[in-house]
């Protein structure tokens, strides 16, 4: 069965409320990671509009970035030495409209901007061990030149000056449960032929320097998940492209957005992405949705079932405060 | 004063995020169902949509559901038995707009299928000593010929082989908090004396099968709910049908949907309740509203009003996960 | 740097869930609310539509309001004495549009009841000696005759009969995290000469009996914030009245509504209105945002960032359940 061996850090999140972590709570959450089997972790974004996750002299002087109250970047990649895993670099998001082509800026200027983050960040952290990869932040679902312009100029760029990392995208497939920015579902399932020569197109264009797809599997309805996974997974082979899944821990059918999703609903999704082939798993996203640390108690029950489906040793309770 | 004797168990849920229970996280709930005064347990449904709470070889087949992970009627009723609970099987709902007369589906074809799965579970399960009954899952608030048809169905099929054991509806009182399947508040209260003329045809309809009706207390703006409630009393005498309330335990009036609802709130519906002769509640639901197992810890300060109030000495604290 | 030195009892809320304390857990919380500095506390409001905080003779009769089962002033009271925390109490909210001018209501009759309910309240708990102020509840944005009608009616009136207690207000300032009566973010931001213009007048008019404004700092972006902070500090300064700060504790920027802030933007906020020079904070709210006892986990941790940031010793486990 696929294992879950990726988590992101939703830092800065847009849509996910703050837990208020300090660096003894993320210690201990790598640590709950770490039991979990996870051994990657990806930094969703670097920044997003102003806000930062690192100092960034580039974006307090390009876009009045706020300077944050802690190095997020040197204390994950610091904790991340510390628990053996492997940390990725996510891009910066301005949170312009990449998805609506009538909404005009500067896509040049932007993308330059967004190498400049990353030429700084590599400049500062690129030394550290626990450095081995890029994550490319802008979640397309289907074609989008001036989201691929973005991933072929980032990704060229990085593959340039640092060849043995590996860069990862994580794109959705259109479907009933994916929201616009006003948090509205939106929209229908793409036909599966559409998706498929939209991707054939895409991947055609990123394939020589994106090593990693991990596809969201919360948009579609689950009874449409497998066809998907199925032709996912033959484009990826077809490109050379490794194929992942991003099994979201989060539930996308219940009226609070979002919370913990149903173990039920994640093993199937898991065992569906299995049955294609599929061999490992990231998820969006450990810390608030799987992890026994976390402000929402669910998630500290799926963390037990998934370890008890697993046959994993690790249990909510060995992270339980009391025992701190 | 009224007493919460019974809760729905919220499987399948399709509103309420999962807690990710296993076994022993129901057994400490049952226990605490238990110390609250709660003698019956009632599933919501045994199947939403493709989803099941047991592995059901006619939704295999006929729906494409999904084999469950863990057969929850078989435990539910194990530990019913263990904590000398009630147990009531709710029917499947296949999440057809039973509401929306333009939506058209062949409703007999429907309502068969529904009866083949009763008849699958009472010969899994019937032999249960815990199994004491069935709960018609579809929720009306009005006249609705197709509910009414498969309540009718459903109803005297189930009498016919099991005459011994009860039968509930929980219908809803329509009112502006009524949501809609997009979770919209719509619609206004049902002026007083259409709800009474429907409700008597209903009831005249449904009598002869029907044993207990309780209705879904939210809907309604505070202030007149005296008034419906007396005349579902009335009506429920009437009819020789036992009249109880669902004395709802999440909050209607906050913008989450939903969280556990203020002690006062529903203490004044019971209140309400009380006052025209009702003895009994139900109550949607205990494991995420009220108990103090829940991951909605507000759950655990109204288990204790609750208690407080009704003079039990049981307290959230004799069930704090460090006693364990 | 600015501290936070009060904060609003949010009873009776519209809008956020209620975490169901009791005395025992009100009492506990206001020892955590003195740890984090607080020395005033606020309750929003005495009665909101039916609900009521205390058992108002005033309110039974012409609201048709509902007894409470507990009297929260009296409790509210009882322990800011105990603590050594002043109480502001709350005016009557009855619901009214206030800020809708096409929706039309007896508003000297409102304001005469709200006049009569502080009666009633300065009769029944004006002895206290932690009674030490009050609070107009209307929270306007900008100029509004129906609202600063009652201001001056409910501010003239308290300050005749007990002119040693301050008088707090807490507008807001009109920007895209506002919200409607039906939770939609309306509306812009208001041109920053106009919030100065409308608030020069506004002060004008209740400078002679308001000692406080507090505007509530979250409806704005952040880039925003400082140019509004500057010109609410220099109108206040010109009038003669104390300018606070409201640094709101809960996260307008996510799609539940609402949960704990992350620690950075509420640092970020009470940064921007030390730099013109406020000096004292209060915010909506401790209990379910920032308190160590709060049903929301991050709140836990925010309050853990809090301390540290401002060298307090204080630590949300000193108020853990399992230490009781």
């Amino acid at each position: 069965m696929l294992r879950v061996t990726g988590t992101f850090l939703d830092e800065i999140s847009h849509d996910i409320p703050h837990q208020n972590w300090g660096e003894k709570e993320w210690d201990k959450d790598f640590r709950a990671m770490k039991a979990m089997g996870i051994q990657k972790v990806f930094l969703i974004r670097c920044g997003h509009k102003r806000f930062c996750t690192y100092p960034s002299a580039v974006l307090e002087k390009e876009k009045g970035a706020y300077r944050p109250p802690v190095d997020l970047v040197d204390m994950f990649l610091r904790l991340a030495e510390k628990h053996g895993l492997d940390f990725y670099f996510g891009t910066y998001d301005s949170g312009n409209a990449w998805y609506r082509p009538e909404v005009r800026y500067d896509v040049e200027k932007e993308v330059d901007l967004m190498r400049r983050v990353v030429d700084e960040a590599w400049a500062r952290y690129g030394k550290s061990k626990a450095f081995k990869g890029w994550y490319l932040s802008q979640e397309i679902a289907r074609r989008n030149e001036r989201a691929q312009a973005c991933y072929k100029v980032l990704g060229e760029h990085c593959k340039a000056f640092s060849p043995d990392l590996k860069i990862f995208i994580s794109p959705g497939m259109l479907g009933p449960k994916d929201y616009n920015e006003d948090m509205q579902k939106r929209g229908k399932t793409i036909p599966l032929r559409e998706h498929e020569e939209e991707w054939n197109q895409i991947m055609d264009y990123v394939h020589s320097f994106v090593d990693v797809i991990a596809f969201q599997d919360g948009h579609l309805n689950y009874e449409d998940l497998p066809d998907f996974l199925a032709v996912n997974k033959k484009l990826c082979d077809r490109h050379g492209i490794e194929c992942w899944t991003n099994c979201e821990s989060f539930d996308r059918d219940m009226p609070i957005d979002f919370l913990p999703i149903k173990w039920e609903k994640m093993l199937l999704k898991m065992t569906y992405a299995a049955q294609v082939g599929i061999k490992d798993a990231l998820t969006f996203e450990f810390s608030h949705f799987m992890s026994p640390n976390s402000v929402y108690l669910a998630a500290h029950h799926l963390f037990d079932r998934y370890c008890e489906y697993h046959g994993l040793p690790a249990r909510s309770s060995d992270f339980a405060p009391w025992k701190d």
